[in-house]
């Protein structure tokens, strides 16, 4: 992800105390904090969830921080959304289907109605995308959220980053570089979530792919997200098999109002990058995978750029 | 867990870039980032991992924030070994045998250093308990440590707090009152891990009580173990359950050094707190559950003090 940097206004708060808090989110969480496998939901010890016969489980955490991953100011419910949905796009891109969510939120005051909005778009996502928000935890501190996802593969079902040998195409899921245009631009004053412009959907609104794991269960030999940015991204793919890529940049498909270089370069936009030996429907071709260990875009080496978190 | 308020001081230190600490941390945790159920560690986007059959999962998440949770300045192995074990302590009170760990951490600097230190001690406490640290993330900002923790029980052999019964004996795992010695007399001066005074123990290194999960699964009707207070941990208990308590003063085992203060109302003991009609091998029993629903020491009511997030 890409660091962005607002600043936030003040506004008058309703504080509660901690144990409160907690039940007003999982009274907004509803039918997503208990589902047909959430044996034991929010409010003891742990959650108790139940596992399908034959399948391995797939799981992973990502933390995003107030001001740095998304902007402290912007509507609490797209924050919650992007949350969860950033966290399911690792879930999406080792073709596992999603089962559960665990939510470690820092707050520094107990503001209830940001704290509410922000479930509700959690919710939201979670509804998107079968997901079960079971169990949390609530610190006082900066404001960050940290999100762990839980889903399964059938046994040795899970796509990895390891498994692109030459001569596969490289292939992505839609269109890159929006969320990059937007952070770009600063264009973070949103009022509403409902009159995002195309970029700031692109940034505010991500879906993780989950809707093309048949394809890529199926036809990927190697899968990765797009998060860091698709250079650095593909980077880890070619690096973790062992291989190297040449990119044609015009096959490159370039979301309105982002440039090759947000395309190229920029994160967020969460799209699923694959490679394969045989046909993706649905994704786009934009190069092959080699032998040789480089990177070369247009047949010229390329340096990778994309999000590092200790670069600056 | 209670809060602590100290000041770290400054020390010169080697920065490295994200990926490269990743690389530190997985070696540092050798042998426990990957194991027999553990298919694919960290490195990919997501861990996979196996699923016992006929099992159900246990799972949980904690945030700890350095100076507030921890002192800042404590060794870094303290503070990767206590991390782990607070956030293993649910699920031994769930009586779930742990499985495997993520890791969230969130660093102002990439210190290569402290980094380490804290892999250290993480795998230390990970190895006592038979835990592996799967995945995990790193991004730059306030100090913190998000775990989430995995376990397994037998189906429908989860500990929940909402079984107590009246007529019920109210048992403890052991001594009561150390860590909150150690934290009101804010006694977090450690030069190594070696020298830890009995109340350092406590608190720098608690151990989650999976060692008596067959005498929590077999013979208790709740579980919760004490990490706000044991009267608070009590109270939500008996509020899960539906009941009350009756406590002697006397029969609370409180630990040298501590006060019976320390014991009522101090947490981060991290022992477990058990109610059962049955005996409970190993445990002190300290009062008995109540069909009123409520709290009375020496026959007398209690106020219940325990940590709680936005009090202060």
């Amino acid at each position: 992800m890409h660091e962005i940097g607002v600043s936030r206004t003040a506004t008058p708060i309703q504080v509660m105390d901690e144990f409160s808090l907690i039940d007003c989110i999982v009274s907004e969480l509803g039918s997503q904090a208990k589902g047909p496998w959430i044996a034991l939901g929010p409010g003891d010890d742990a959650a108790v969830i139940a596992q399908s016969p034959g399948c391995q489980a797939v799981a992973s955490i990502d933390t995003l921080i107030a001001d740095r991953h998304f902007p402290a100011a912007a509507p609490a419910e797209l924050v919650g959304y992007r949350a969860l949905m950033v966290s399911l796009s690792d879930l999406a891109a080792m073709a596992a289907v999603p089962r559960y969510a665990l939510v470690a939120l820092t707050l520094p005051v107990a503001d209830k109605d940001w704290v509410v909005s922000m479930a509700r778009g959690m919710a939201d996502a979670a509804r998107l995308t079968g997901t079960y928000i079971c169990g949390g935890n609530i610190s006082r501190g900066p404001l960050s959220i940290t999100v762990s996802v839980h889903g399964e593969v059938p046994l040795n079902g899970a796509v990895t980053r390891s498994g692109a040998q030459a001569g596969d195409g490289i292939y992505v899921s839609g269109m890159l570089g929006g969320a990059a245009a937007c952070v770009r631009q600063k264009h973070f004053t949103v009022s509403t979530s409902l009159s995002l412009t195309h970029v700031q959907q692109r940034y505010f609104r991500p879906m993780a792919r989950i809707d093309v794991m048949p394809t890529v269960r199926n036809q990927a030999s190697a899968c990765v997200d797009i998060s860091d940015g698709f250079l650095q991204d593909l980077s880890h793919l070619t690096r973790n098999s062992g291989v190297g890529a040449e990119l044609e940049s015009k096959q490159i498909p370039i979301c309105d109002g982002a440039t090759l270089n947000d395309a190229l370069s920029g994160g967020d936009d969460y799209e699923l990058l694959c490679t394969s030996d045989k046909s993706m429907p649905g994704f786009v071709r934009v190069g092959t995978i080699c032998a040789h260990k480089h990177m070369l875009l247009d047949q010229q080496p390329v340096s990778i750029a994309g999000y590092e978190h200790f670069s600056t």
